[in-house]
């Protein structure tokens, strides 16, 4: 018997609601254990993609911005939403250039995750971008940021202590942490974040 | 001016979805820059818990099920649902027995988290559990676990290389793995992941 086969069983589908981000279905199914029961989940049209930048002083960038579903204002990463049929970091390349103004000749993704997969689908992809080059910021019409530059270290303290709590932020600042304090680092941005 | 305050003004709200477990409501808003537009938002009923078990070898357990909205197997820490009207942590010590058999006597918070905050309101804590008790595993029925033992840093490796996807436990891991690093554990639990 395989254990990690799919335990579900789909009796019926049906879409209750959709825009253009997500889109959510009901399923009404047997569980894993053979009693009915539904299932609703929400599948994502875009791909989650956060960025963590890194100047040649060793600063990274912050954008702060009203997350409309949780009511108040949040600290994150560079992030946005990427279409699943470009190359994932054609769409970092632009987030970071529309939130921050900020062009980077080099990129190594360092996490995917799987955001919340109890109920959604959603998927997320995070870049360390490094030989930065400053321009002018070009946010969408749905976004009132404000970008902050500080030590890389410093964002990872707030990290620590709670002031960030995106969940891609949280992940991809720890990531670059680590791989600092074990010498994973592309050399360049290992020299400016030693400590 | 005060840039944190609410930029989105909602004009109407109407509830889409309602399930056990979540709540989609579609708002009609005027955007930050003023125009009119649309916002679906997922309200989660529960509250995403997680728990990184330590025990006095320096093992970890991860927790393995399908995950039915990503229709793929999913190694992760053990982590439940928490009602929000008791305590987070009665809940994680609960999620813990049951899935794992696992009872902990000590108990440290070292996460909360946004898990998705572009389209839902969903949150997350997770807690670091030491001094541990086996005894017998009580699944629910939605559940079909498989439980595995290993060092936590074989775990934070599997993290690292891709084999851990799902969000709670990536930044959970990674968090620890930091504060290992950092000094920032407690003692009995510090002495055992040492490298």
């Amino acid at each position: 018997m395989d254990d990690t086969k799919n335990p579900w069983t789909v009796v019926s589908r049906e879409t209750r609601y959709e825009n253009e981000w997500i889109r959510v279905d009901h399923h009404e199914v047997r569980k894993p254990t053979g009693g009915p029961g539904i299932y609703g989940v929400v599948y994502f049209k875009n791909h989650a993609l956060g960025i963590v930048p890194i100047d040649e002083k060793g600063n990274t960038i912050l954008v702060g911005q009203y997350r409309f579903p949780l009511s108040y204002y949040s600290w994150e990463i560079p992030q946005g939403g990427g279409i699943t049929s470009k190359p994932l970091i054609e769409s970092a390349q632009r987030e970071l250039r529309e939130e921050c103004g900020v062009t980077a000749r080099q990129w190594l993704q360092v996490l995917g995750m799987d955001l919340s997969n109890c109920v959604t689908d959603e998927q997320g992809t995070a870049f360390l971008a490094w030989d930065l080059t400053d321009g002018v910021a070009e946010p969408e019409d749905t976004e009132k940021l404000q970008v902050l530059r500080l030590p890389f270290w410093e964002a990872v303290q707030r990290a620590q202590n709670g002031e960030i709590r995106d969940g891609v932020s949280l992940a991809a600042l720890f990531r670059v942490a680590l791989m600092a304090l074990q010498g994973e680092l592309p050399e360049p941005v290992a020299k400016v974040l030693r400590r």
